[in-house]
């Protein structure tokens, strides 16, 4: 019997999951293994992979067979229906940029790239301007033609590359709520923690031991280790594939928990990306939905369950044992101090849980403005710092520690940057109803226990893969609409205690 | 100006270049990094890899460009039109063989791996004979397609696949020389060798000193380590692609030798793939002379070179110094007489540089009277194991030391194993060319400087990529046609000497 339309289009994007695996796989020896002179070979291989990735979303053959399957939908099944319109969204994405634009903003956003770092390393934002210039006008183009085909708002089309469903309009409503309470909050914060500061850990722990307690930890965290692997690289990351895991960190001699909690945050991600359905794997309704779901799930894990108390109770004994430390800078109450400080800061990637959000609101604010075109390029470095002064009340002394920092807009990732933050407000919401659902879940954790934190997670977050909408996904998780009001009670909770 | 058929020739088989390096890559993780769960996935990943190199190839437009610039080959120059030949060269290859009878063959290979693997650790030749049956059905149909559409004998069109231009009346040849001499000379050489047997080494020898050592012999040579790396996986191999190679060695840690001589043969291979001409990189042209021409350099640098006084003079301060050793087992004299030591043994891959071509010669043997028909499959047990007793005077005591030692068999590599020994043939030859042009060789070596060897290979060898066939490129190297005479001499002088 000749295949259905449909049957022929997850093949079709069965090869296709194959050539993004082998991407992923690629990037990820990139950035862990590959010797440094090798850089320039590796990008002719990914570019011919993404040049074959986006023909096959973009041929005539994907785009008939589309058309006979939705002429043809009345037999499929549900995730099936999901599935074509994923198989869709993804046509409509890749067929929206013509390949000349996408090629140039490829060329752009590389030597951009490149600019971009010798400019941070010399602080010298002039160096990147032109740049970040030149990939800003390719942008403005794309995010039109975009936003004209998905119906959307040019800013909305390039977000839903990242998020698929994250609008302007929610992401303004949350931000407002939150610009109204953060500064306060932070303040009150920030005075309270003066009062009762933490001891600080000092001393050396060497990598092998860390990487050994994070290997301990992860596998009782069910990390499959058999389809997945623990690795260092400058900048920790969640690479490769569902299947074959490979998630990074970087270990500091000097500091035996930031390389961890790095570890737990990328941890989140591979467990989603370890959950999701199995059946529907290679296929885009398989896949997880979007950037902003995929930071509530490291940030859910890292923040929500790991800076806290009943996670500490399980670390702290591995800790003692571990590096054969004892002493009260070890005790679970001053750990639990050591990892909630908040701070007034100026690098975002260091910046705690609370502070973290004025952060993106700010690049927010800004990458609109850019590519509305109401702020200059050359005007940036003046912008970022009188507004991150007015919210945070620090001033960068360098472009490097303002708006030379990230690397998101050399790479042309506009709209990147709410996922961040709406991330954590979604993992602030799946918390309360994971904790209303789960009453023991502190117990458990406290046990070393993680099976119902993640069984809870598989159930109503990762099983879904994206075959429902984000806004579906987390009125049918938390039986409510995303709101920042959850994050807020979390973290006034936990950050006004007394 | 709109790109010539030849210039869009070169573009469609850059991009097959990058597949074939992506994977490349791939299959060296899937040896030395990935998780034992991920291989499924990632045999989907290299098929779909696969499938696209075959498509790219078999296109009908690659097709009309290849007689487009047929046609207007006038104003090319004289590696463009190697480089046209090249490219017709591979689509013969790939379009001979329907798509479904690859599709078989692959299927019926990975099936038979895995069975090979299992009849090997249980040493039962009836578990794995019915796949092999079938793999042996499929390759005789790919033979005689492959032969009919290449005008070759079936046999010889699947040797072309790895060596082209090695054809079995040369093979035939060349190894009737071999086998007339070898019988007596192997005899001789063990009685001369019994006489002055050297001092076994014992002890521990760490693995990353071991590793140590292993680099900085490494860095002499010219290894680029800015272009490449040095793992452990569980059979040495040399992977990448030029500009990014990983060769691979194992370690042990009661033997400080056999892993060194294992990077010494992969780094042959490498320093063959990062002598190919840069210009050409990513065409056909610029690809190494095929398995028996690559199989030359590996056994040039470990058996010619390597295993060798003036090699052992440069080497034998580093070993003392590395594991800070000394006495007689360390003196040149006795490292020397260590390895190149001469035995009846059974299996191939531990084989001596005398007896290696006896284990050649029988497979060769056995693989063509199978493809014909003239032996079965079942039989294959007791022809092996009488044969090799014939030929070297040891029997096997079970198919796990016989028949079923290799994979190359189960994975349809049928006509590959000549390469080992014609590869040993070519090494005989050109460094018989190579001492006539560089008196000075062997100070040079004990000096540690190799510059002059490699200099000597990339101007003879490496520089030529597939410019030349086989047959030229060593007339051209060596003066000669190739011949068995000089290898002969090569190995009575070494080994017969008082």
């Amino acid at each position: 019997m000749p295949l259905s339309p449909y049957q022929q289009l997850e093949q079709e994007f069965r090869r296709l999951h194959a050539f993004r695996g082998a991407a992923s796989i690629l990037r990820w020896d990139a950035a862990v293994m590959m010797p440094r002179g090798s850089s320039e070979l590796r990008g002719e291989q990914l570019a011919a992979l993404e040049t074959e990735c986006h023909s096959l979303l973009t041929s005539p053959r994907v785009s008939r067979l589309l058309d006979r399957a939705d002429a043809n939908a009345q037999g499929l099944e549900h995730w099936q229906l999901a599935n074509l319109r994923e198989m869709r969204r993804e046509r409509e994405h890749a067929i929206a940029t013509p390949r000349s634009l996408v090629s140039r903003l490829a060329k752009a956003t590389a030597r951009a790239e490149i600019k971009w770092i010798e400019a941070r390393q010399k602080s010298d934002f002039a160096l990147f301007a032109p740049h970040l210039e030149e990939v800003v006008n390719l942008l403005r183009d794309k995010a039109r033609l975009l936003g004209k085909a998905l119906d959307l708002a040019p800013y909305d089309a390039l977000a839903d590359e990242f998020s698929p469903g994250l609008r302007s309009a929610e992401i303004d409503a949350i931000f407002t709520t939150l610009g109204r309470r953060l500064p306060g909050l932070i303040h009150e914060v920030i005075e309270l923690q003066a009062q009762k500061p933490p001891v600080e850990i000092s001393g050396r722990f060497s990598v092998s031991k860390q990487r050994q307690l994070a290997l301990d930890v992860m596998r009782t965290l069910g990390f499959p280790f058999d389809k997945g692997r623990l690795d260092e690289s400058e900048h920790p990351f969640t690479g490769g594939v569902p299947g074959d895991m490979r998630i990074t960190t970087r270990f500091n001699p000097a500091d035996p928990l930031t390389g961890l909690m790095g570890i737990l945050h990328e941890s989140g991600h591979a467990m989603y990306d370890v959950g999701l359905p199995e059946a529907w794997r290679g296929q885009p309704v398989g896949r997880d939905r979007g950037m902003a779901m995929q930071e509530s799930q490291s940030l859910l894990l890292e923040m929500l369950i790991s800076r806290n108390r009943p996670f500490l109770r399980y670390l702290q004994p591995l800790l003692e044992k571990t590096f054969g430390v004892s002493g009260p800078e070890w005790e679970v109450e001053n750990l639990y101090r050591l990892l909630i400080r908040v701070r007034r800061s100026l690098i975002r990637v260091d910046a705690d849980e609370v502070t973290y959000p004025v952060h993106v609101m700010l690049r927010y604010e800004l990458e609109k403005e850019i590519l509305d075109g109401e702020l200059k390029v050359m005007d940036l470095p003046e912008a970022w710092n009188s507004r991150i002064q007015d919210r945070l009340g620090v001033r960068p002394t360098n472009d490097a520690e303002g708006c030379l920092q990230d690397v998101h807009w050399a790479v042309g990732s506009f709209g990147y940057f709410p996922s961040y933050a709406i991330g954590a407000v979604i993992a602030g919401q799946l918390y309360e109803a994971l904790r209303n659902d789960r009453p023991a879940l502190d117990e458990e954790i406290a046990a070393g226990q993680f099976g119902g934190l993640f069984e809870w997670l598989r159930e109503n977050v990762h099983s879904v893969g994206a075959s429902l909408g984000m806004p579906e996904l987390i009125q049918n998780a938390t039986g409510r609409p995303l709101s920042a009001a959850a994050w807020l009670r979390y973290v006034e909770g936990k950050y006004l205690e007394d």
